[in-house]
């Protein structure tokens, strides 16, 4: 059972629209257990589109084809299937009630044009759309199915979830694939070493597909497994996760999409902790992801970007004397920030960061990318210098998710380093 | 001149990761006067690699290629470009060189798997990748290019930026097409309202066509001409650029990739003043936004994120009572806050932003999506009220845009209504 998933859309290849509609098939069609193996974005133009299908016919069972069914001169998908399974256009009652009712709903007269989107290829039957006006066309010739739907996320998305997907599994029963996908996040480690520590793969992780996926947030590993029964595929990926965690606990954050804001804001609402944030070179960074989280005022009580030297010293109660001293960006200033944001705001912890994120700024003792982070509780203060090698904005995700890092392992008591 | 993008990785096929790197490739070839007949997304298998590049080769003079050209064993670009190539690998000192440099940056050891990273196929030219350990390859051909590039998405742009785009400019002089374009930034004003404003389009903007693309940061709008000159094609683009000014002045803060930051912090330089932040719902998102310019302690003095009300008193010094009576989200708690962060931070602006993002936290009076923003100078303070209708990151994104966008019009006396 594969799957082509085809884009029609010149917005798409000038990049003036990014794919997001093909990420949202490709995980469902995957989720179904069809593995999808080609996405084909191609132009508005009716040769290219019939070269695809061609080739997608050839080479997979099901085509999930999007784009171009508006009622503009440059929408050609449906002339193009026509032209493809030589067939002509047959008026649907069903999906002409749907356009009538649309726009008596909105006030408004059905024009020509878009009397004319009720007319859908003899060979299909139409996938009504209830969020527009142009349907979709479901085609099963020859032991291959052609899903056909507009553009539109909102309404490609209905059709696949209400339409698509039941009347693939069923049109499919028996030969979907039984997969079952884990992705696991990590934190302040390198993919290599993250790699080295996992190796030999094919040995520790039997029967399960690993892929590695480094970002700025840290290194996402993809587990895949496939089985006869879903029930053995969801094992196989369970104790691959296990071998994960025995070989790499400490480094693991969380899985799929969470945040490491998220993450942590949950175990400081499971701790019953609260923090608060001084920041300097990531200006606002760390407090912005914290407080991206929904309900991040339970524990969340204030954030000061001590970005001036007054700031840190009239604010955090840094002392003056220990900046000239040691410099800005130092252990001892990081400490001191931290103990000083959570004296002035009463919280449990306090964490702040000091550091050169580039590309100006850096003196012969202390390059770009030189940060320090601390967290102080009411018992101690800890604190870990790093070096992030990249641009600003690079170093201050990198950072700031480092920083989140620091108050997790803090946290659970997990040695901070790494 | 046709262009042909294949993106390597099976994360993409399965919905896991959205393909961005094809869109700014897209746009970026496009810009340079090279059409994209086609994207194609593929395995991470030898065997549909080939068959792609076999496919592009015939139909493209140009085949981007992105990912697979990790450390790891799931990374298997460099070996398909081998085999199509019928060539194997050679030692770039260079390479080894940069490797060894960044890891002796970073104070780690180079393992054999990072090591391994400096064997490029003998028939290419490396593209030495300074965010990262894999070079990219650069592969002339038959009077074909493949340029092949790492899927890290901020290895790939500087590659493409730095290598590739001057690269291929240089070896297809004179074939390419002579096309302007200009990425107009508007912020504050509704996709419709604009629209209505430049109306008709085409009498209005004579031989140049417009896209209005809106997104959480405002309405950009792209004007592109072609012309049989280069010469040609920007005075197109700059007439309707002028035409564009006159109707829709006001909501005109930059073009292309400009951040609203960049823009204000530039206005702040300019003008030599001084700006402090203190943030309530935003938590955060202003300062960083200003914070994300290189050289912003110039201007930028420090940020308070007054998040609980107790900070909001301690440390801006807000009434108690005000609160009490007015509520924290509220205009008159919205100017103290900008008052309040001016007079402890000495700056010549204070601006502030209270309100309820969602979804929780809405009251009877106060829905979610309210919003107040103020800012105060020395002789004035000027507040508006925002509603913001979307999720908790969209109106932090709205709302943050909507605060530099005062400070713009404030430093530059242009009234804050819309």
């Amino acid at each position: 059972m594969k799957a082509y998933i085809i884009s029609i859309g010149d917005e798409l290849l000038i990049g003036q629209t990014i794919n997001s509609n093909a990420s949202f098939i490709g995980a469902k069609l995957s989720e179904a257990g069809i593995e999808v193996s080609k996405i084909i974005t191609t132009a508005d133009t009716k040769e290219d589109i019939l070269s695809d299908f061609n080739e997608a016919r050839k080479r997979a069972d099901v085509i999930i084809v999007t784009g171009g069914l508006g009622p503009t001169h440059d929408d050609i998908t449906r002339e193009a299937i026509c032209a493809f399974f030589e067939t002509g256009l047959r008026r649907d009652e069903d999906v002409l009630n749907d356009i009538k009712e649309r726009f008596a709903r909105f006030g408004r007269e059905v024009s020509p044009t878009n009397e004319d989107q009720c007319r859908v290829p003899e060979c299909c039957i139409a996938i009504r759309n209830f969020n527009g006006t142009a349907p979709g066309f479901w085609i099963d010739r020859h032991d291959k199915v052609f899903a056909v739907m507009p553009g539109v996320p909102g309404e490609m998305k209905a059709m696949m979830n209400n339409f698509v997907l039941p009347n693939l599994t069923a049109r499919f029963n028996g030969k979907l694939k039984h997969i079952a996908r884990l992705s696991v996040l990590t934190t302040g480690i390198a993919e290599s070493t993250l790699y080295d520590k996992l190796s030999p793969i094919d040995e520790v992780f039997r029967g399960v597909k690993v892929a590695f996926l480094p970002n700025l947030q840290g290194v996402k590993i993809r587990l895949t497994a496939e089985a006869e029964t879903m029930e053995q595929a969801n094992e196989l990926v369970s104790a691959a996760n296990q071998q994960l965690r025995l070989r790499a606990g400490r480094y693991i954050y969380g899985k799929g999409e969470e945040q490491l804001g998220l993450v942590v804001g949950n175990l400081l609402k499971e701790r019953q902790l609260t923090l608060s944030i001084a920041e300097s070179c990531t200006g606002g960074c760390i407090s912005n992801l914290i407080t991206d989280i929904s309900g991040s005022s339970e524990y969340f009580e204030r954030g000061v970007i001590a970005y001036s030297n007054a700031a840190k010293v009239e604010i955090l109660q840094v002392d003056e004397d220990l900046i000239q001293e040691k410099g800005s960006v130092s252990d001892e200033v990081a400490i001191e920030m931290a103990k000083g944001i959570r004296a002035i705001s009463g919280t449990d912890l306090g964490l702040s960061i000091t550091g050169i994120l580039g590309p100006k700024g850096a003196t012969p003792t202390k390059p770009v990318g030189l940060v320090y982070i601390a967290v102080a509780s009411h018992e101690k203060a800890l604190s870990k210098k790093f070096n992030f090698g990249g641009t600003r904005i690079e170093n201050k995700i990198r950072a700031s998710q480092a920083a989140l890092e620091m108050v997790r392992r803090f946290v659970l008591g997990i040695s901070l380093d790494s």
